[in-house]
């Protein structure tokens, strides 16, 4: 059966030379990279060049770089990190459609004593930067807004949120999970002091991601124990994922415009394809301002679960939300927040592409997706 | 030059075989396990074969599993998940010669209003059975012990500090990082609550370990965030590690006890060799009950840095103590508990041998040490 990929937020391929880059750690340069002996200095070697290549994707300096397990771990550290270390006070500013891994750790320190302002959004997902600047109070120790949404593709006014952080002297987390190797992002530019990243949404193995922390912002430690990381993490160094990950990045940025165009292109070619042939079908995110290789739509009368599970049988991958929440009954929080009613926030259909889609996997997804919406419809209670 | 490894307790090659396991789920099988289509089924499957393997090597049920980005992570995330859910209070007995990631995370917890007893050694490492009962308070939490010591490779009484723990209705946490692999390990005979794996030091990737997690004991997540490992360790499933670390750990755990006795044969052929050669030298650890690839020695007159630079010259790779200290000037906190003055613990080597070490390797280092040894002694001003 033809197999198509169209879940890519949710994770992607390592690519070739990625794995190449990493081969050699595993099974001839494998020594702890904190061991002061030949095996660990070249293993040390490695994980500089990896941490360079992370910084330089993003205008960092390499020592501004701390390797994580991933998204999560860093979207945690940051969260935790600062506001324990801050001396404004307890309060946190974020938004409603964060990633779980932002959402789920501020209600955890909601029951240790932070405060938090859940930042509305518009229509198209969008944070609004005057209820931003009213969020603002003097106890707010962070300001954490996603750079770009994993469900509606939405990419936030980052620059100018790190421009109003950084005026009322509040320091500015993004997770970038999504973004990275997508949107350009520079981060003294944007005025980013912590960014969230993670190496498999762009061609890199799973496990290892980043948190950019700029140099001079407090922030405490997420774990304890051995002094790597400049004693900022601890575990022994993952040189063979650092060097995919480094390689993943490089090569994600490399001509990034010119692959975002292209990759839009696509995109666009799927939005036009799905909206000439299938009847009350929304775009959900913002018409303009979103990643390029993502779509989120909604049709009405339909059961996101049953469409994926079509789609499946035809071999095409794709999501109903967050990767992360899948199995959970609960309506999209995100597309809640765009002001979507509880049944059509079930009906959503995310479809997530890469530069690797092929024109001919496109035309297998928009002749295949509508008999599937005409069947299920027909079958609905709802449309009789 | 010669290239000898003798600092396997750092960390070890990957395994071809494990690497074989590894490879598919970077390129082809490489869907994210908590999606519902079929990448994701395919790789799910991958991750619950790893999960079975890891759970059958300790004696435990696959849903008694949770895996973490290591040994670091499951050791912090055993002490703050069950000191923040212990309905008995929040004292918590641990020993001086825990890794940094069980002592460093204590000192924290001390910080957040937690008390910690550290227990006292003899001077083989052993952690006395007496004093653990007569620390035991009835808002004691948790004890966690090691079950073998990563400098000295001491082994511990864990079926009776288990037993003791149960009697006293207390939860038993022990960091199995140095033992899994090579000492028989049953969670259920030795009334283990909590256990720490790590995947690197027993053939398998970096970034990957377990804790496992006895069905009924209460544990607080330590991250936030999506719903993987049921809800209980956020973070996208690492299938491609998991494997990895699945096929090791079957591997090390293939015919243990007949290749723990060769290894400890070679041990003991390189004790009798150093012993015979070399005077004034001490072993550190237990003599009977260490793991059967540890050797830590302490030469008198000598200075561990200048030690392990001259080996390092002559392509040999020990250490002298833990890789995640070093860099740090301080004496090992291993040493100075089992009563070593400072100018001795400064002195001392740790030589980690595996199922690999060569009766050629062992030749050639108990050449090249003798002669290391009277050259720095000769330089000592410590011997003038």
């Amino acid at each position: 059966m033809k197999k198509v990929y169209m879940d890519y937020a949710a994770t992607t391929f390592v690519k070739p030379e990625v794995l190449s880059e990493m081969l050699p750690y595993f099974g001839s340069i494998y020594g702890n990279a904190h061991s002061i002996h030949s095996f660990g200095r070249e293993a040390a070697k490695g994980l500089e060049l990896a941490r360079s290549r992370v910084a330089k994707a993003i205008g960092a300096q390499d020592r501004e770089i701390f390797f994580t397990s991933g998204g999560t771990e860093s979207d945690n550290w940051a969260l935790r990190g600062v506001v324990s270390a801050s001396k404004r006070g307890k309060h946190i500013i974020t938004s409603q459609i964060e990633h779980h891994a932002i959402l789920h750790t501020c209600k955890q320190l909601e029951k240790e004593g932070c405060e938090v302002t859940y930042l509305p959004v518009d229509k198209y997902g969008t944070v609004s930067l005057d209820a931003l600047r009213q969020a603002i109070r003097p106890d707010t120790a962070l300001i954490s807004i996603m750079f770009a949404n994993n469900e509606i593709g939405t990419v936030q006014p980052i620059a100018q949120i790190g421009k109003i952080a950084h005026e009322n002297g509040i320091v500015f987390h993004t997770d970038a999970v999504q973004a990275v190797g997508h949107e350009p992002i520079d981060v003294n530019a944007m005025n980013i002091d912590l960014l969230s990243i993670s190496a498999h949404k762009l061609h890199g193995p799973k496990g290892i991601g980043a948190l950019y922390i700029r140099k001079g912002v407090r922030v405490n430690n997420l774990l304890y124990g051995g002094a790597q990381e400049r004693g900022r993490r601890p575990g022994t160094d993952d040189t063979p994922l650092a060097a995919g990950f480094g390689k993943a990045i490089e090569l994600a940025c490399e001509n990034l415009e010119e692959k975002s165009m292209a990759l839009a292109a696509k995109r666009d070619r799927i939005l036009n394809g799905v909206m000439s042939s299938i009847s009350n079908v929304r775009l959900n995110g913002h018409p303009v301002n979103r990643l390029p290789g993502n779509l989120n739509f909604s049709f009405d009368y339909i059961e996101g679960e049953a469409l994926l599970l079509s789609l499946d049988l035809k071999g095409i991958a794709a999501s109903s939300g967050s990767a992360c929440t899948s199995g959970s009954l609960d309506p999209s929080h995100v597309l809640l927040a765009i002001g979507l009613p509880h049944e059509t926030a079930h009906g959503s259909l995310r479809i997530t592409i890469g530069d690797e889609t092929t024109d001919e996997e496109i035309d297998y997804f928009l002749a295949e997706l509508p008999p599937i919406i005409k069947r299920l419809r027909d079958m609905s209670p709802l449309t009789r």
